[in-house]
C-alpha cells in the first residue's frame, strides 16, 4: 500500500483526492494536514466522506509527512515550493497540484503569480504532470508539477495536431475559448463565486491575460518542438464541475488532406482516459462528471480550413485530483487506472 | 421629490433599493454611503445600473444624510441603531431594513443578535414595517423597523386566520417550513453560499432556532392579540431570489365550517401587493420574481383538519427593499404602488 | 455472475442501474430493452457509459429476458404487471422500480394510477422493497415492488419512532414536507421540468393528494402495526438529484423522556446505508449525491413536544436504482453493499 | 394607443411581449391568439401576469387581427408567412419574431428551415429588424423580419468594425463563439432542455452549421457592403436568460493603429440600447437581465493582432421581444425607449 500524505485537505482538490483515494485498492491516506482544522475529522467538514474516510486533520508537525511514500500538495500556490525539498530529501515523492512546479521559467512564475520562486533549482527536475504527453518521464520522476485544469484540456485537444513538429495547423493563431464551472475557483469565500452572483450568469474573465496562458504555450511548444502561440479566453459558467474547451485552429495547406478524425482516434487509441467521440458529436461536460475521462470531438465545418476541437473534462478530476492519482499510479508502478474506474454521474 | 439617502449600498438590499428607486416617479436618491467604496460610481460596482443610476458612493461624512427626507439602512445589524437618533433629531425619517428595530424586547434582540441594543428608548417608538398589518401606524411613523423576509411571508400567510383574536386554528402548534434562495444570505463572501457549495444542493439550517422565530411570534401575537407559538424551519434552496413558505395549521372545532378561500380573498381584496390564487393553485417563486407581490394559496387536503397555506414572495422585494419603498410611499403620502408597478420576470 | 435484464433503459432509473451495475463485481447486464431504440448502443444515448457499458438496446422479443436471473423494470407504471407473470413462471426474479407492486390494495392502485391492475393475485406475493424494514422477506422473495423515492425517505425517518407499536409520537398528525430535485420527474419531455421553467424557481405540487401518500401510509401502518396518518406535501426544487424530507411529529406524553438521538443511532447502527448524523446536524442532499446512503438528523427545538427529523437521499440511488441493486444483492445472497460502495460526489 | 395583436402567446417570446407591453404607455394588447388555449386568461397560464394582463387567448378567427394596428408573430417558423399578406392588405403592420422574413434568399430559407417559402414576393419588401443598422428603413416599413437572438449580438459586436466597407479586420476569418441560456430553445417540451439534462452541464451544438449562420453572414455582408465570412459556434449554458458572444477578429495591417475602444464608443454614443463598457471590462449576462440593453467590451490582448469583442444581451429582450417593441416604437413614431426603460434584475 502506498502511504499517502495530503497537505491542504480543506479545498476542492483536497476533498476530491480523498474521494478518489478512498476507493483506491493500493493506496492509503495516512495524513491530511490543516493547521486551522487540526484535530477535526475530515468527514466532519465533508459529510460525504462519513463512513469512508476516518482520518483527522493534523498539524504539519504531527503529520510525519516524511514517513509517507508520496505527498500531494492541494494548497494555494507557493506552499509546495517551501516544503518540497525536505520531503524529497527524505525520499518522499511530491505531487503538487498548484502552480509551483509548472512553469520552467522562474521569471514567468514570478510575473504571473506575484511571488518569488523559492527553489528554482528544483524547477529543472520537476516533471510536468500530463501523462498523455509525459508518461515515461512521470514514471521516473520524484517531483511533479501537475498540469492545470484548463491547460490539460487544451493540450489534449491539440496534442495530435502538434506533436513531433507536425505542420497541419497554423501554430501562431490558435484560439482556445474555454468555459469552466465555478469549482475551478476553489473553495474560497469570495463574492464573485457566490450562487447569487455566478448563478444564472455567464461572463468572460482575465481576457487581458490569464496565468494558464504561459503554461499552455509552454506545454504546446514542448509538444510541438517549436514555439506555439495561443490566445486563451476563459469564461465562468454557472455549473459546479466541468470544463469545455472550444479550440480553433487554421488548417495549413499541408494539412488540408488530413483525416483529422482518424488522426485523433489513432493518437488516443491506447489512452485509458481520453475518449474520441464519433464524427459529428458534441461532448457534454456531464458525460465526464466525477470521472477522469476527457472526451474530444473534432469538427471541420463545410470541410473548410478551420478545425474546431471540442474537449470536456471534469476540472476536479482529469483537471486536477484524478490526474494526480493517475500520475501517482505511474510513479509507483500501479495500474494506471487504479482508483479511477468511476462511471460518470449522469444526470 | 422625496430626497433619499441609503446607508450601505453595496449589498443586495442596497442595490435593490437603487433598482426600484431608479424607476420611482416621486423619489430621488441623493446619497449612497460606503466608507470602503467612497468615490466609486455605484454603477461601476453594479453594471446593471449603468445609464440609470448616476450617483457615487460617498463617505458618511460627505453624504449629508441629515439633509435627506428619508434614510434607508441597508446595512448589517447594529448600524442603524447607532445613527438613527441623530437623523430623527434632524427631522429625517428612518427606515431600517436590518433587525435593529424589529424586536420590541431589547433582551430578545441581545439574545439573538449577540449585541447590546444601544437605543432601547427608540424601540417603543419604532413601527414594524409590514403595511398589510400596520398601515396606519406606518403613515404616522418617523422610524420603521422593516419586517424580515421570512417573517413577511409567514405573517401574510396567517394574517386572515389570526387577526382580531379569531379562533379558527390552534395557535400553539403552528409550523412554517420555509425555503429561501441564497440572496437572503446577503452579498457576503462566505463558503456556504458559493455556487459550488449551495448549487445543486438542499438543506435545512438553524433548526434549533433562528433569529426570525421571535420576530414571527411577536408579530403573530400582536396580530392575534394573544400569544401565538410557531415552529420555524428555514431551508436553503439553490436559487437566487425567492421565498416559499409552507405553513401548517390545525383547524379548531370552531374553525371547521370556515370557507378559508373566501376568508383569504376577502381579507386581501384591497391589498395592492397580496394576490390570493384560485382554489387548488401552487404558487411559484418565479411568478413574483423582481416584483413586490406576494402570492398565496390555501389548501385543506381531504377537507380535514389541517390547513396548508403556501406563500411566495421575492425575498429582496416584498421581503426587503420593495416593501421598504412601499413603506416610504405610505410615510410620504405617495401612492402606495409608486415605483413598484413591476411585472415579474418570467421565465 | 447474476445475469441481469433491464426493461426500459432510456430513463433515469434505467441509466442509473447501468451505472451501478457497471461497477458491480457479481452481476452482469445481458439485456436492455427499448423497442424504440433497438439496435442502438446504450452508450450512444448516454455517452457517460462509453467504455463502461457495451450492451445495445434490444427489442423485448430479442432480449430473451426469460434466460436472465433477474429482470428490473425501469419503466412507466403498468409495464411490469403485464410482464411479471411470464418471467416469474420462467424462474426469473422480478424487481419493479415503478408502482405496480407497491400498493397492496388494487382499488387504491386504480384510484391513484388511473389504470386497472392486471395481476392482482401477485400483489399479495410481492414484497415491498425497503430493506431496512423488510430484509428477510426480500431475501426470500421472487417479486419485489420497490419503495418509491419520497416513501423511502419518509419511512426511514419515522421507522425508529413507529416500529413495533411504539407510542412515542402522535401517529395521526404526522407531516412530511418533502423537497425533490427534478430528476424525480423522470426523463420525459415536459414543459414543467424544463430548465427555463424549473430553474431558479421553487413550488409545491400535488398538495391536494399525491400517489406517494397511500404508499407512505401503508408502509408506516405496516411498520407500526396500526393505522398511521401522515400529510405529505411534495415540492420541486431547482436541482437535479436529491430529496430532503422534513418530518414533523408531535411527541406524546409517553415519549417525552425518550433520548431520540440514541434511539435513532441504535436502530440504524447495523444498517450499511443509513447514517445518523451527530446532534445538531443539518444533512445536505449533496452529501449523498450518487451514493446509496440516506443521512438523518433528529431535532427537538427547545426540548419541546415537536420532533423534527431531517432525511436526505439521492432519489435515483437510495430512492430508486441503488436500493434496487441492494435488494438484488439480498435476493441473490451477495454482500448487501456489492456495487454500492460509491463515495458521494461533493462538490 | 397602438392596438396590438399577438399571434402565439404561449411561448417565451409571447409572454415576454406581454410583460413589456403591460408597461408600455402607448400600446395596448387587444388580442392574443392560441387555438389550443382559446378562452383561457393569459394570466392563468402565466401567473406572473396576474393583475397586469387581463386579456384571454382567442382563436385566430375571433381575434379580429385585421383591426389591429400591428401584429406580432411569436410563433414557430412558417406561421407568419402564411398570414402576413392578409394583414398587410388590411393595413396592419406585421412584425415577425420568427425566421420567415429574415433571409432574403428563399432557397437559403428552404435549406435551413426545411420548408418552402410561401410568399417570396414579400421577402424583398421585408425589413430586417435591427434598429442600430436599419433604423430609417424600419420607420418606413410595414413588414419586419426581426433579427435572431444570436445574430443581434454578433452584428452589434462587429458593426463598428465592418460598416461602410471599413478594412480594419480580416472579414474572411471571423469567429463567433456564442453561449446561450436555455430559454433560447423556447417553451417546448423537449428532453434536451430539461433541468435534469441541461442543468450543471455545458456543451456546444450544431457546430456543423446552424440556422443563424446564413442570417449573420447576410447581415454582416450588408453592413460591410461586401461578403463577410464568419464561423459561428453556439453553446448551451445552464442558465435561463442571456447570450454571451465572444467574437474573434484578426486586425489587418490597415487596422493596426485603430483606437478600437474609441471607435466603439463613438459608434454607439447615441444608441439608447447599446452600452460600451470601459476598457478592460467583462460584461456579465446578468447585467442586462430583463432589459433591452446590450453591453459590449473590446479587448486586444498584448496589443496584438487579435481583437476580441464581448457582447451580452438578454436573448428574450434585445434578442427578441424587447427589440420587437423597439421596432414597433420606431414604426409608429413613439419614443424608441417607450415601454423599455427597465432596470436589469441583479442579482
Amino acid at each position: 500500500m502506498i502511504k499517502v500524505g495530503i497537505v491542504g485537505g480543506t479545498g476542492y482538490t483536497g476533498v476530491e483526492l480523498l474521494r478518489l483515494l478512498a476507493g483506491h485498492p493500493g493506496a492509503e491516506v495516512v495524513a491530511v494536514t490543516s493547521r486551522k482544522e487540526a484535530g477535526m475529522k475530515v468527514a466532519e467538514m465533508f459529510p460525504s466522506l462519513r463512513g469512508r474516510v476516518d482520518v483527522a486533520f493534523s498539524t504539519p508537525e504531527d503529520a510525519k509527512l516524511t514517513e509517507c511514500d508520496v505527498v500531494f500538495f492541494a494548497t494555494p500556490h507557493g506552499v509546495a515550493m517551501a516544503q518540497a525539498r525536505e520531503l524529497l530529501e527524505a525520499g518522499v515523492k511530491v505531487i503538487d497540484l498548484a502552480a509551483d512546479f509548472r512553469l520552467k521559467d522562474a521569471a514567468e512564475f514570478q510575473k504571473w503569480y506575484a511571488m518569488e520562486h523559492s527553489c528554482t533549482d528544483l524547477l529543472a527536475e520537476a516533471v510536468y504532470g500530463l501523462p498523455e504527453v509525459n508518461r515515461d518521464a512521470i514514471k521516473a520522476a520524484r517531483l511533479i508539477g501537475m498540469a492545470g485544469c484548463y491547460p490539460t484540456s487544451v493540450q489534449l485537444g491539440l496534442l495530435p495536431l502538434l506533436e513531433g513538429g507536425k505542420r497541419l495547423i497554423d501554430t501562431q493563431t490558435l484560439i482556445a475559448d474555454c468555459k469552466s464551472g465555478v469549482s475551478g475557483a476553489g473553495r474560497k469565500a469570495e463574492v464573485g463565486t457566490l450562487l447569487a452572483e455566478a448563478g444564472d450568469n455567464f461572463k468572460a474573465y482575465a481576457v487581458k491575460g490569464h496565468r494558464h496562458s504561459p503554461e499552455i504555450e509552454q506545454g504546446l511548444s514542448a509538444i510541438h518542438g517549436a514555439p506555439v502561440r495561443l490566445t486563451f479566453v476563459p469564461h465562468l459558467t454557472p455549473m459546479i464541475r466541468g470544463i469545455h474547451s472550444t479550440i480553433y485552429a487554421r488548417i495549413t495547406p499541408e494539412g488540408r488532406d488530413t483525416d483529422f478524425q482518424a488522426l485523433f482516434e489513432a493518437r488516443f487509441a491506447g489512452e485509458p482516459f481520453v475518449d474520441v467521440l464519433p464524427v459529428g458529436s458534441h461532448p457534454e461536460t456531464r458525460s465526464v462528471r466525477g470521472s477522469n475521462t476527457a472526451r474530444i470531438a473534432v469538427h471541420r465545418p463545410g470541410n473548410g480550413d478551420l478545425l474546431i476541437v471540442l474537449v470536456v473534462e471534469d476540472n476536479l478530476v482529469k483537471g486536477a485530483s484524478g490526474q494526480a492519482v493517475q500520475v501517482m499510479n505511474l510513479m509507483f508502478g500501479q495500474p494506471e487506472t487504479a482508483g479511477l474506474d468511476i462511471v460518470p454521474l449522469l444526470p
